[in-house]
């Protein structure tokens, strides 16, 4: 696999980078953006990922997050992937912001026409960790994951599936039960199909709640969610990950934060608290 | 005047809020962004303007340069005004991003067409402060101002033509000398017509070297460049203000930065040092 390199800024003492690579996964070509702190000259650095929610590319957390300047303090290598594959035209996957393109969900489709090239999870949990590996001076044996709304539940499932893949995750206003929300519904529906009935429900491997219901398990888990964000009662319920996490005996800090609302303003704002939180558990 | 908010999210335990209003100077509706800390709730806060470069508006620094941490921490209110008139179809108004709109240069023009409504000058330090000191809590008596590439420019200009109201003036890769690089030249020649020779020159009113050699002062300048910026040898030339603070005696801290380019990530890396600058000689 080849990487072009399509951006490169000097921030915070160290290298905000921008990649285009050919997916198999995917079957496209994808982009995603890399920060390479100040200690990634000196030796590996633990590795974080941040997973972008709907509509968004690689650019908006990249651009407006703001998580270079803490980054670089802790010494973090920050991996931002896109949140679909591009460059398709496949039926219906331009019509909605919440469905297909920008929309991926991280899960990999099982259902005509998606199944062929929207595979997110695997892009995410395998294809792209090794490619990293193999072309920056990463520590893949610390690595931590968060993200943003569809990327918080990305973050929450892929972590909670891959047990010791990921030593720490967090999340920004995720959405806790795609089962239970218009979002989700939409999505498991159109990647995966009806919730058929058996040993397992299908859409359960994709829900946080559900994953913590069956038995899965992470060390703890820290949320912020803002009180003024106007997808909170519809779309993200933190209050289900808060009963699933005190029925599991989790822990989770939640931490509803007044007046704050789904904007790029509210994750800069916290963006700090959870770099800071990832880098204490990734330097043990 | 009446302010119309069109944003507002909070931000860093304050809000960062967008407004529009009808300007009398340029004859317009116009737009710029208010960060109000969390000290503004308490009572009057230091006034600090930034002026932004060619194509940009209000919105590419308040989303990514990261100031509201630092004014948060500091308890300065940032204005972010827009760079030029909107909403006209003056003749090749929009035909190129360096002239016209989103290239004001904050200047009044004299030219015509561009005379009756191309007057960023007396917008920025005129009419604008008046509104915002009139609808929100900024202690006028104690501003700063400081600006990228054309802001930078602005910046420095509006501070040594205007003594007295700006305590204090800094720029990230200023244009340091319009009437001597090709977007100056362009602008200049294209908004007050021909540099006429006289008892003075028209452009050495908006030039900030030929302001300092005129006998125009500021107490202080903090500039950073980076030594990867692209238009650093054409159009910004640094060491022509590096010239006119010596000769003039100025006090100039020009941080040449190595590797930094002239994006919004440079911006972002450098934001905290020059908002604490400001902080510090505006709590005097």
């Amino acid at each position: 696999m080849t990487l072009e390199e399509i951006g490169a800024w000097k921030s915070f003492g160290g290298w905000q980078k921008v990649f285009r690579h050919q997916s198999n996964e995917t079957g496209t070509a994808m982009e995603f953006s890399v920060f390479l702190p100040p200690a990634a000259e000196r030796g590996p650095c633990p590795l974080l990922w941040y997973l972008s929610g709907l509509t968004c590319t690689w650019e908006n957390v990249t651009a407006k997050g703001g998580f270079q300047r803490h980054a670089a303090e802790h010494g973090l290598i920050v991996v931002c992937p896109d949140t679909s594959p591009r460059g398709l035209d496949l039926e219906g996957e331009h019509d909605t912001y919440d469905f297909g393109s920008g929309a991926g969900f991280y899960l990999d489709a099982t259902r005509e026409p998606w199944s062929t090239n929207y595979r997110m999870e695997s892009y995410v949990v395998a294809e792209l960790p090794a490619l990293v590996e193999a072309s920056f001076p990463a520590d893949t044996a610390r690595q931590g994951i968060f993200g943003h709304s569809m990327g918080g539940h990305g973050a929450l499932t892929l972590a909670l599936k891959n047990p010791g893949t990921y030593e720490s995750v967090s999340a920004f206003a995720p959405i806790a039960s795609p089962m239970r929300c218009p979002w989700g519904e939409k999505a498991l529906g159109g990647y995966l199909g009806p919730n058929r009935q058996g040993d397992r429900q299908t859409w359960r491997a994709h829900d946080t709640t559900a994953l913590i219901e069956d038995g899965a398990r992470v060390p703890e888990i820290l949320v912020d969610q803002g009180t003024g964000d106007n997808f909170l009662a519809e779309q993200l319920k933190p209050e289900l990950l808060e009963q699933a996490c005190t029925k599991a005996a989790i822990p989770l800090t939640l931490r509803r934060q007044e007046g704050y609302d789904h904007s790029y303003y509210f994750i800069a704002t916290f963006m700090g608290d959870h770099v800071a939180w990832h880098a204490e558990r990734l330097a043990r």
